[in-house]
């Protein structure tokens, strides 16, 4: 039976054909690996997400956590899952092999986590957050601290939560009033109210730790005096082992559209003067430590709006195969029987469009992904650090485009389901409230567009970009050496685009330097431009795989004529969109800007 | 304090100064009212919205109605709701003096119900469904039907249902099985399963009346061998007393991802041989009676997206005033106050769009309003035929443009809000998933398309869209008579859209009378931006008339201002988005049209 999460030939393709993920297994990191190794443990997460997370998924959001201002209830479905998540070897998978890791590399992670967000995006979220405060400890923690916390996190038994958000600063991080005061012993009386924390508190394990950002006595405003401590909830002695219960009060839950498997928190730290921390990284280096780990956070939220969007767009393919209504529109005769509605050009309009926002978002993500491994693990320095700032200048598409697309996507799924989509008999209309969170967290739509157009195409005054766009080219290249027309003409196409990406980048760059809020009032406008500009190359390196797939026949025909017929439409019907995009952009477009606060 | 239902300036500014409702007092059936009574009751309208149906629209959200197998539960503010509608005279109001209603213009109506959809579209859609009903009555009902049936509804003790969709057929509609079979005393036994239907059961009144699409024996197969019946949840009798209990059963509720309060609704009818109904209008002309009414349902629809958006977007712009977060972009100073985020250049332009379109639909409804009522009371006999040839072909954009886009505001509003508005401790959230249903209901999206390309622009050999331009040509005249540059420029972009527009229309045209898949392939495009070229054109006429209000000082020089920015920004950054459409359009793209059903 064919999987509602993922289509396994596209996940192979993408990982094989398109990044390449064999290659990986000659770096020494991840030397004990092999190709089928790496399907092996895809192969096993996917079975693990059908089984224990999948089925839970909408149980989980017609009974959201609940708190009894003691404690935080939940359905057992989650705890079930995230220990057989942890059992799998999972939580330390992409992890040293001397902390029971499998050192897998961070493409094949990602590939396993995209079939669970894919299953249940709720109750998976407990063990990403947990993973991803790991990263960190593994990153800045002391020996002790990773002594101490990295065990029982890897082996599912402790949690972690990444508290960064507090009520009156949201998207303004520096703002942040939580404060952090020497005991003298080498620890912190940690005090203030944190918001909006996701895991913040619940009973999945035995302890959570939370990396709180907090002031200490004495630091510089904003974003050069804050600091990261680690604050249990049950401290943590010398030995690891946790005792006395820390003073970190649940206020409250947070009750949200979607996303409702997950808890959202509000927390009071040293209520009662009693809130313990300590300090991780070095004093004033916070949010360089937090924004370390945002990287891969992002990758984490654009698989996740992705996926959210791909698993949609399989059950409404499926229904679009098997639902019959209404006849050909040419056809006559009203007693003919009906026909399936994939029949229908708008249905497989939708599709289309469909496809080609969740394929091409899903290789842009692990095009990112790849990019991870290779700073990490690329034998040449010099690679190494291309790929370091190519990820960080696409990081702002990762993160913003499928949020953005993918749940446009999630739109046309419960379009096609028609009014059976709206009802909550169908899972469509719950993925499409789970991804609206995707523009919302790990930075706004509105701060990736001030942070691309802002810093990140700036990088190395220009360099990055200008490596970007080689990049482009040898895509650009290898689609005009397949001998083909089409892919040829894609090829020209998106050349011209980037052409045009790069006289618009340029004459907004100089504007920005002059006056900034000028130059970047349409930002969010440029993040879409820039966005698709993205996906189109993206999409030539699908359709340059597919046309070798079909020569080869290595891919079997249909889905090799898929693929093609995606990236037509993307090159043909999404690609143009950008033009006015451009001309708005380069005229400066001040409407909006010069708009008034009493005029709404 | 700032009503969250609506700006009463602009519902103000719409009526009297775009659509001139005023005028309308000249007409016979409205010659008791003056632009006094119609500011009189919207009044009451508003304080009625206010006070009956706002303050219960979450509670409704999260206690949806509920069915024990007997009998519908829902809170008690939804009966008391609908009783002071009726008791306030607002089901009855458009409709004549001798049934006890106001003959109040449609427009004046629609501005009425348009307060009571934005405070509580669930609880305000039982009395609207019922309004339809007896519409339907009112127009093909017999003496008697009538008499039995309109004044209970009219006083708020009886309610009515659409009965169309079943199970296997619900955008084709023609292939509904439910039978109807005469008894011999002039009544007919209904057997049959009805799905979606909206208020389909509840206690609100004392008896339900189902108008229900079904089959005579032996009736043609299609479109024209469907009949329209009456069918009581109470059986009638002939003095118009409530009886026995119909075979009308609830088979159960349907949940919905919004929407809520409304129950949707599985209804057996005859399960036992038993449930009686009466023929209304002819026999096998049910659709045609239906078809009647729907273009003044589908304004309701159009109104229903909007209002939704256009509460979301007062809560937004309100937001953004008064919440304060991070600084203007060029700021060093760390320590310096955090401003309102209306202060970012990119909130504003999330308000912008919002604006221009909640108020862009809003102008188009009330458009189509105004039309209706010409085709009713114009003076004119051509005129009134202009009218309801008009109407009849912007119907398809007012039904489909609202959902499309101003869903899109609605998500924008969620943007402004940050994590807060994907809370369900904020508004925002549920108005984005209630507005989710309306590309759905009463003719989905793709329907709309094919109705506007495949018939509406076709109407009397084109001459009905020839109509369309005179009136947009005379709207650019008047544009260009205010000796205002921009305006000026405005009325020539709208023409040169308009002329491109009639380019392709015509193209398109040819190609459907050969072959009618690969015309109407793309009908969904084509209906998006047809949609703006009529949003545009209603944007210079906001335009002209604010810009007139402006030299004479009688509106405020805020609102005239805010008119003209989401004008402006309509024209400079909405508009060019239909070139790459026409370009889609003009190639015939047949990507879609010719991909197979295992490509996805």
């Amino acid at each position: 039976m064919t999987s509602m999460l993922i289509n396994r030939e596209d996940l192979d393709f993408l990982l094989f054909d398109l990044v390449q993920a064999e290659t990986l297994v000659t770096r020494d990191r991840y030397a004990e690996h092999s190709a089928d190794t790496f399907r092996a443990i895809i192969e096993a997460a996917h079975t693990l997400a059908e089984e224990k997370f999948a089925p839970h998924n909408r149980k989980a959001d017609e009974n959201e956590p609940t708190f009894d201002g003691e404690r935080v209830h939940m359905i057992p479905e989650v705890a079930e899952a995230v220990k057989a998540f942890a059992d799998g070897g999972f939580m330390a998978a992409p992890h040293d092999e001397e902390w029971g890791g499998m050192q897998l590399p961070i493409t094949i992670n990602q590939a396993c986590l995209a079939l669970f967000r894919a299953a249940n995006v709720g109750s998976s979220a407990y063990s990403f957050l947990t993973s991803a405060n790991a990263n960190l400890i593994r990153a800045f923690g002391t020996e002790s601290q990773k002594q101490r916390f990295l065990p029982p996190m890897f082996e599912g038994r402790w949690f972690g939560t990444m508290a960064l958000t507090e009520p009156h600063a949201g998207s303004s991080v520096p703002d942040i009033r939580t404060t952090a005061t020497p005991v003298g012993d080498g620890t912190y009386r940690i005090k203030g109210n944190k918001i909006f924390i996701s895991g913040g508190d619940h009973e999945l394990g035995e302890n959570i730790v939370h990396l709180v950002l907090a002031r200490l006595p004495g630091a510089p405003a904003g974003a050069r005096g804050i600091s990261l401590f680690l604050v249990p909830k049950f401290r943590v002695d010398a030995d690891g082992k946790p005792g006395a219960r820390n003073d970190v009060a649940l206020a409250g839950l947070i009750h949200k559209m979607g996303y409702r498997g997950t808890t959202s928190t509000m927390l009071n730290f040293g209520e009662n003067d009693d809130c313990i921390g300590e300090l991780i990284g070095e004093e004033n280096r916070g949010l360089t430590c937090m924004f370390h780990m945002m990287n891969e956070a992002r990758i984490g939220v654009g698989m996740g709006g992705t996926m959210l969007a791909y698993t949609a767009y399989l059950h409404a393919a499926e229904y679009a195969r098997t639902r019959a209504q209404g006849r050909p529109i040419e056809a006559k005769d009203p007693t003919a029987p009906q026909v399936p509605i994939i029949e229908h050009a708008d249905v497989r309009r939708m599709l289309l469009i469909q496809k080609s926002y969740v394929e091409g978002a899903l290789g842009l993500c692990f095009y990112a992904a790849r990019l991870a491994d290779d700073a990490r693990t690329a034998p040449d320095a010099a690679e190494r650090a291309d790929a370091e700032q190519l990820l960080a200048l696409l990081t702002p598409i990762v993160k913003s485009w499928p949020a953005q697309f993918c749940l446009e996507a999630n739109h046309l799924a419960i379009q096609i389901h028609g009014g059976y989509g709206y009802t909550r008999e169908y899972p469509v209309e719950q993925f499409y409230r789970d991804n609206r969170l995707n523009a919302l967290h790990e930075g706004t739509h509105g701060i990736q567009g001030i942070d691309l157009l802002g810093r990140k195409v700036a990088l190395e005054d220009g360099a990055v970009l200008a490596l970007l766009r080689r990049r482009i080219a040898a895509t650009a290249d290898s689609a005009r050496a397949c001998g083909n027309a089409e892919l040829a003409s894609h090829a020209d196409a998106l050349q011209a685009e980037w052409d045009t990406i790069a006289e618009t980048t340029t004459q907004l760059r100089a504007v920005t330097k002059e006056d900034i809020r000028r130059g970047l009032a349409n930002a969010s406008v440029y993040l879409d431009m820039f966005g698709h500009g993205v996906i189109a190359w993206i999409w030539l390196q699908q359709a340059v795989a597919a046309h070798q797939a079909q020569q080869a026949g290595t891919r079997s025909a249909a889905f090799c004529a898929g693929k093609l017929a995606a990236a037509r439409w993307f090159f043909n019907c999404e690609l143009p969109k950008a033009g006015p995009q451009h001309a708005l952009l380069r005229r400066l477009d001040a409407t909006a800007l010069d708009a008034q606060a009493d005029w709404f």
